[in-house]
């Protein structure tokens, strides 16, 4: 063991230096997790669209019929919605091809998670909102509200209803894989910190 | 300049060592927006809760007068958000010590960081959701839905209507605060890894 010691005099002998780690990152939940919230907002766009429920109401007296429909365009926050929710969709193909690349090159910088990360907080605050929204009147649409007059509905567009909650619940999904990104992301930059 | 210069041979002069630089923070800013976080959310939820409105309708032919009232505790959706934003206010007190503290003694751990920026996130997804949900109700108590019957509320209780607008409006702008707050969160660690 001594003798391998370098003296004082002698120039320091080349030491094999490991290459550094790489950066921590969980690039490949991020890519899952990115996947998810393609699935869960495409499918959740899909059935909002698809809701549309025809009822056709026949006078008991006259040969009239009244055919009424029920869908997403006729309220303004399913509307939005389905905006929201699409921005969503598209927002997870971008940023899943990001995270992919970042699964074979596994050195992405770390203004990359930092931006990340405020895109992904961006995302969250609107597909909340939105969820929040429909959820919203979704409720009225069930149990309607006595106070201001406003009746419920679902028990006549049963279709109509049950394709809107279904949506809202899947939406609801998308918000905490939302969360778990944005969790992840800030994860990685403060392993970061303590490794670099 | 150059007698000051130690020579080759004589022991090496004690260099005095610089301090680290403190950890990058934002701690000031955090402080601020905190503080802000809490006033926004309280004029919100004070706003809410002080919005009753109580209204007498006097029938033509007959003496009797209806009185009906409008407050916040008729709709699910109301006192959902009062909840939300009351957390969202005790929320901010918490982080806002917390952050103060972070002030006057300027070298908190990574893993703060990290856990507040979670907690932003959660709670930012929180108000966002409770603001899409009043935004929605109150959207249709202004303007009706005239496809499932839904008869506008704002032209009867306008006091009330006013006072939700403005707490929506307040709570958009809380929303806004915890974006800006997660986003200073998730910089301070980016700037950390650069700096460590």
């Amino acid at each position: 063991m001594a003798s391998t010691e370098p003296t004082k005099d002698a120039p320091e002998a080349p030491t094999v230096t490991k290459p550094p780690p790489p950066p921590f990152n969980l690039f490949k939940l991020d890519l899952f997790l990115r996947l998810a919230l393609f699935a869960t907002t495409l499918v959740s766009v899909i059935l909002m669209v698809i809701s549309k429920q025809t009822k056709y109401f026949s006078t008991p007296l006259t040969s009239f019929v009244v055919v009424l429909d029920a869908k997403f365009v006729y309220s303004p926050a399913l509307i939005y919605f389905v905006a929201a929710i699409s921005t969503a969709c598209l927002y997870s193909i971008i940023t899943g091809a990001v995270s992919a690349y970042g699964v074979f090159r596994p050195s992405p910088a770390n203004k990359f998670l930092f931006h990340v990360a405020t895109f992904d907080g961006l995302m969250l605050g609107v597909v909340a909102s939105a969820t929040g929204a429909v959820a919203a009147v979704a409720y009225i649409g069930l149990k309607g509200n006595k106070h201001v007059g406003w009746t419920k509905v679902c028990n006549i567009y049963t279709k109509f209803c049950s394709f809107v909650a279904s949506s809202v619940a899947i939406s609801l999904a998308s918000t905490i894989i939302l969360l778990l990104l944005l969790t992840i992301s800030t994860y990685s930059l403060h392993r970061r910190t303590m490794h670099n």
